[in-house]
This record gives structure tokens, sequence and C-alpha cells, in this order.
């Protein structure tokens, strides 16, 4: 196990802007804010979303894409360190009604979102290839 | 892309009450306590649950009544200003096993639910009609 | 309805271990790092996992067992006092694709687990059997 402790430094929301990637738009804001450690959550409206769940035995992720216009009815993951680099990695929900898509989220187009960000204080974890599950671990 | 930046004031734990709207019991808190932006989150079980999804053409939302008895899968939001007073806009994610149904959520019957407010001290975002949407979003 | 009301004191992200069950990780954690109250989120994946809903008439938690390897979609929940020791109280939505499973979480085998702990600081609830809903509920 391995821990990274904080101070809670500021928050944000962010209402991010119609028609442009989710994800891009949120690692812009990371980058201009120098924002390299945080918890983040959000909720809104997309299409067009790329989703994928990571195979554990392939040790890689299998991609999906999502034409139907969605509600993000769970945004939430984390902001640290990876190739020097503020990478938020995030997981959803979407969907609408009682039919679902979800998964690890590679980019979706806004209608509407609404980010939290939870600035977290302190010397940011690294993301570090780890061999035993293939995927880049604090370490 | 539009930012709004905060402090941490402090949060809150709240139990809701058995039988009474979740809803309505949130919106009473916030109003109560003087908080005007928030994070929210919680967990819980409900029943009765009016929750909708926003058509992105037709610009209104499509609602649908669960009778269900449910647990709380994943309830987050946020809280700003519309109409001078503290709005909370909520998705969640009710279900049991492998059965759910998610959306905005417009009411639901509480039977155990909760919740996690965390205060952002600062002025609170304002929400407008914004016409591109149809939505209420932060100006 | 209960409030309690909290300083926020500090925050952790916490990389669980592989292989290893997710909540007698997090039960350590809190317990090593004297952590009496918090909010939790977290996202990954599991495999193995053990959740369940409570049915509201029969006052009992129904159990199931997904044995698939699955994403962590969505983790939430808080941390309080229960029987004097600190008490993970976690919903979970997991799965991948368009097939989740979800409710409360009682144990995952651990593949890969990024835990955010924002701890809370004041007096810890307490949690008591609540004789209406046949849970433990914050008295």
């Amino acid at each position: 196990m391995k821990r990274f402790e904080f101070k809670i430094k500021r928050s944000y929301l962010v209402r991010l802007d119609y028609g442009k990637d989710l994800v891009d738009q949120l690692s812009s804001f990371l980058e201009k804010e120098g924002v390299q450690t945080a918890y983040v959550s959000g909720i809104g409206a997309v299409k067009n979303a790329e989703i994928g769940y990571y195979d554990q035995k392939k040790k890689e992720y299998v991609k999906r894409r999502v034409e139907e216009e969605l509600e993000i009815l769970s945004l939430s993951g984390n902001v640290s360190l990876k190739d020097g680099r503020p990478y938020p990695h995030i997981h959803v929900v979407l969907g609408k009604d009682g039919n679902v898509y979800a998964g690890h989220l590679f980019s979706a187009e806004v209608f509407a979102c609404e980010i939290f960000l939870l600035v977290l204080d302190d010397e940011a974890p690294v993301r570090d290839f780890d061999s035993l599950t293939g995927l880049f671990l604090w370490s």
C-alpha cells in the first residue's frame, strides 16, 4: 500500500465549453492553473463518448465508442503526474434511464459539464509502469 | 470555460429523515445553514424516485418515476445559486444488483440517506438561462 | 435530520495492494492513521466482489458474489464510528461496458485501486441500531 498525504489548498467549480472534448478541456485547465494533484468529480451531459475497460489478463484497454446523447451520471477520479504532466484518471457512468455505459473515460463531446476539483497540496504522486498490472500506478 | 475558485470553509455529514423527500430535505438544510456553494455526495436507499434525462435536441427533461425500493449507488453534484436561492444539482445512480436507473434527481422518498457536503467559500456561481443548451448554467 | 459539522484536516490518496481485499485494506489504513471520520471516493478495477442491497421490508442485506473482472466505475461513501472502530460505509458501481453490478460493498479483490480520503476533523458520528430501518445509523 502506498499513501500520500495532503493539505487542502483550494478548489474549483468549472463549467466546460459546449461542443469541445471533456478530457482535453480538463487537461488544459490543470496545466493552466498549475494543478498537479486533485480529487475530481463531475456531472452533466455528453455525446460521442469513448470509454473502455481494462482486460486484466491481456493487460490492455478494450475501447468502445458510444454515439448516443448521454447524461454523466457519475464522473470521479484523481489527478497526479504522468510523464511530468498533470494526468486526470477518470471513470464515468454515462447513460439515461435504465441504460448505462461505463468505464475509463478517454474522450467525450461536452453538451454541458460541471466539474468539481479539490486541489491537494503537497508533492504530487508520480505514475510509473507497474509490470504486475501493466498499468501506470503511483510508485 | 468558466472557472470559480474557492477556499474550503467547512463540511457536513447529514443523516436525512426516513420517509421524507431527499431533495426537499437537502434544500431546507442548505437554506437553514446558509450554504450557497458546495460539493455534494451521498449514499443510502430510497423508494419512489423521480429521475430524468435531458433530451439534448428537444431541450427538455424526460422524467420517469421508479416505484421500486432502490439503493443510492452514487449521488453527486453541486450547489450554487438559482433565482437567488441555493440550488442542488444532483445526478444519481439508483438500483440493486445488476439493475440500475439513473439520471438527474428530481425527488425520492428516503429510506436511509447519508449526505456529505463540502462547503465552498467564496461568492457563489449563479445559474442563468443558456440558450445554446436550454439549461440554467453558470454565467 | 441529524447534522455533524467538520473542519477539513487533511486528505490522502492511497494506492491499495494488488490481490488483497479492498475493504480490509481500507479498514487497516483507517486504524493505522487514526482516521475516525472521512469522505471516501475511489476508482480502479477488482475481481471476485461481494456486493448487496438492503431489502427494506425484510430488513436484511441480500448479498451476491460477482466472479468477473470488473472496473470500479464509482466508489463512494463515508467513515464514522461503529462499535468504537472506524467503519467505512461504501457503495459501488462495478462493471464494464454496458454491464454493471452495484450495491453496498462487502469485499472485493483489488487489481488496482486508488482511494481518495478526505479526513473530517471533529468528534466522529457514531452508528447505533435504528429500529425503524434495521440499519446502524448516526444517532
